[in-house]
């Protein structure tokens, strides 16, 4: 910071010649900035293909709603009259706008080693793959908002689930993304469930593999590891992380990727807020229950409920300042 | 993922197909995602009455946002000569638009058993009875922002915390979405709070209760349920947890709908970062305060200070490479 | 809520004059609303020189990040032939909108003390101090991708991390705020990088010093507070608290703000998820490594390791319905 007499003396200075210096300095600050671009290589992109464009694939995002959820968006007044041209619109916009956006992302995993002839068929095979899975994905999607609906009492219609659950929102990208990543399609199913993760604060992986009724309840915080897997019907709350117990290393030192590093969850298992399930090897049996803050680092037996003790608190009581260790559970019972 | 032999052979084969396939697999796409309308009905909304518009509720918030706070937003140079054009304005589009939207919540909620020339009388009286309790709710800001300035150290002035705060704009929806809840209107509060959530992390469903004077400080990841009450003068950290312990059912196995899930919080209280409170039997007396990280399922009473033991932490010093349990408390207090 | 009776007479009675009713109670509650600016002071900015624009903020940190990272944004097709052009452009255009913004500051932060012939010039001398800085700003940024590369295993290019992770999206406003923040600028480095919050999860005081090669991995509800300091090499990853244990007070009850209230944090420590350490004599060490959950709050030797024992957990088998309590850890140990 400034000290406040140098400030003083800048502001109040008659013939401040800060405007002056201005013009002659910023050609070169330019230059000393540009010159930078030359030294810092992986922070640029200069002189290569173009990239896939977030904004675009924002965009292609938003028309993929309006194809999953008809009427719940932009477009008022759908109904099975005219709805066949609505998508057909939809979906034309979308083979050509993701073919272009794929066939970037395959240009840039292969280092531009390939052109626009080389890829842009590959990715227009992927598209049309992609937009064949619609159906199924819609399916899917049927069976996690009615598993939101079933498993939220404060839920008071489909519709208010569809509009308003930032963990439907986050799982339909997700599931998306990770059909375009099983289809081989690189980078852009990250972009989608980063872009979902700064709406929702829910943060899924693309290549995690989830099974059907899935739901995510408030989910701000929540963490799906890449390799995690998980079954039907399980349940999740804010702030679970399945996550990683530590990265193997090889023998110069370098993590090595694509080994299994979060776990297993089975069908039917529901996990409160704040859990923490870490490691490759751990399974979490089904219709386990795993109580909130719990933190699991080993496999849990099917059918189990696993809480923490009431945990051993201390308290002070303001009136007469002391302080008692005990356990408050069997101590302050107080009710109003 | 594709075997990148067959990516290869797609990519390279000079009569490749793909682009006649797709003019004449357009159409049969278009068609089996339609058809997919028909059978899952629960996530479309098609051949009704059009519902609330996500994108109007957002700008319906703005224009609240500039009625709440004139000057800090996006029309300058306001002063109490030229305010009351201004407001006169933004008063008379609110009550066209929020009674547009309000009319077609009503439909919705009823199943669009009632038309517009019957919901649309109703909405407009939820409407002025809204914009009559403005005063009211501006009263209440004022002293959450003063609140927020007296809680916290590194605020530096008012402005900066109406500006800045993602605690002050989650709690002014909060306040704006409570008052429409109260007044009868379906589906547009929630949306209008988890539409605050994606911004700040923060989810206060519209129906709890909370007094005067509160502050959310940082915020995210914080949850407050559907039947929790807060008193005045109550200050709450990130990551903090207001919720249900688990959820009644009835004899047919449905979750039980309205009943007291979620804790009581007296006034004065303080609950620090990542404190999980649960169990609508749960009462947190006043003036307590909850350490962070503290797990609590019972009720606590008043003027009493609870913070969790010092954890019991293994540690392993990486010198000998040895790993010992013990009490890190006691055994390592380095400092620099 | 009002009683559905109250709701069917409004909505059917063929007389109801709302819409006359509100012609006349518009301008009434207009009046209502501004004589509540009179009253509410702190909660409005009536009568004062205009503030910095919230949207203008938004505007000058995505024209930042163009010239921060070229090629990943908006504008394609750049080269280390053309790039000097477009750069040029951008840094006359934030010279200019920067110097706007940094002067209203300047006026709000004295009070209207001093007027625009006063601030203008000091405006301008810092931001063209800021542009000089950002050559280094970009040296240490190619060094937080590098971080993130070399920390994460589901990392797949140094591109996949500048356009996708969150952390590296708020590293960057952080690095840009804090570089305002200590040339003096008042309240926009706070707004900054509550907006990189808001996206992110993230919450970085602008003031906190932080190091080189920094990651923030997944990130949402990660918060670092003022006076934190943080070493080189240094890894968090989502839901870590940097916080204060308690806020000294003066002898009036005031908060006393500016004293060293949060942790200092050595070179190359790794803090794993949700682990919360708070106050300001906490030090950990250097290379010491925090696992997940844990809960700090005194000073910790370097070179340790430290974790939460496996908790005590008390589980239930719904097969034979009784409950035990047990270490979980000796006993369940299923492996599908």
């Amino acid at each position: 910071m400034m000290p406040d007499a140098e400030r003083g003396e800048m502001a109040t200075n008659p013939e401040n010649p800060t405007r002056m210096l201005s013009r002659r300095s910023l050609p070169a600050i330019t230059d000393r900035i540009v010159s930078t671009y030359e030294e810092c290589g992986a922070i640029h992109h200069l002189g290569h293909s173009p990239l896939p464009s977030y904004r675009e694939i924002v965009d292609i995002l938003a028309d993929l709603r309006e194809v999953l959820y008809p009427g719940y968006g932009r477009r008022q007044s759908l109904h099975l009259g005219n709805i066949a041209y609505h998508i057909g619109a939809l979906v034309d916009g979308l083979h050509e706008r993701l073919t272009q956006q794929i066939a970037r992302a395959l240009r840039h995993d292969c280092n531009d080693r390939r052109d626009e002839v080389e890829t842009r068929p590959l990715a227009e095979e992927m598209v049309l793959r992609f937009l064949d899975a619609i159906p199924e994905i819609r399916h899917t999607l049927a069976e996690d908002v009615q598993a939101a609906y079933d498993g939220d009492p404060a839920a008071r219609s489909p519709g208010e689930i569809v509009f308003c659950y930032p963990g439907v929102a986050a799982v339909t990208v997700y599931r998306v993304a990770h059909e375009l990543h099983r289809l081989g399609v690189p980078l852009i199913p990250r972009m989608m469930t980063e872009y979902a993760k700064g709406k929702t604060g829910i943060d899924i992986h693309p290549a995690a593999l989830i099974g059907r009724r899935f739901f995510v309840d408030h989910g701000t915080g929540v963490v799906i590891g890449e390799t995690t897997r998980i079954g039907n019907g399980v349940k999740l709350y804010q702030g679970v992380t399945l996550g990683a117990l530590s990265f193997p290393r090889d023998e110069s030192g370098q993590i090595v990727r694509n080994v299994k590093r979060h776990p297993t969850i089975e069908d039917g298992v529901v996990i409160y807020a704040n859990a923490t399930i870490l490691g490759g090897q751990t399974v979490i049996g089904r219709n386990a229950v795993i109580g909130s803050s719990a933190w699991i680092t080993r496999s849990i037996a099917p059918y189990t409920t696993v809480t923490i003790e009431d945990p051993r608190l201390r308290y002070r009581e303001a009136t007469n300042g002391g302080e008692t260790d005990g356990d408050y559970a069997l101590r302050v019972n107080y009710q109003i």
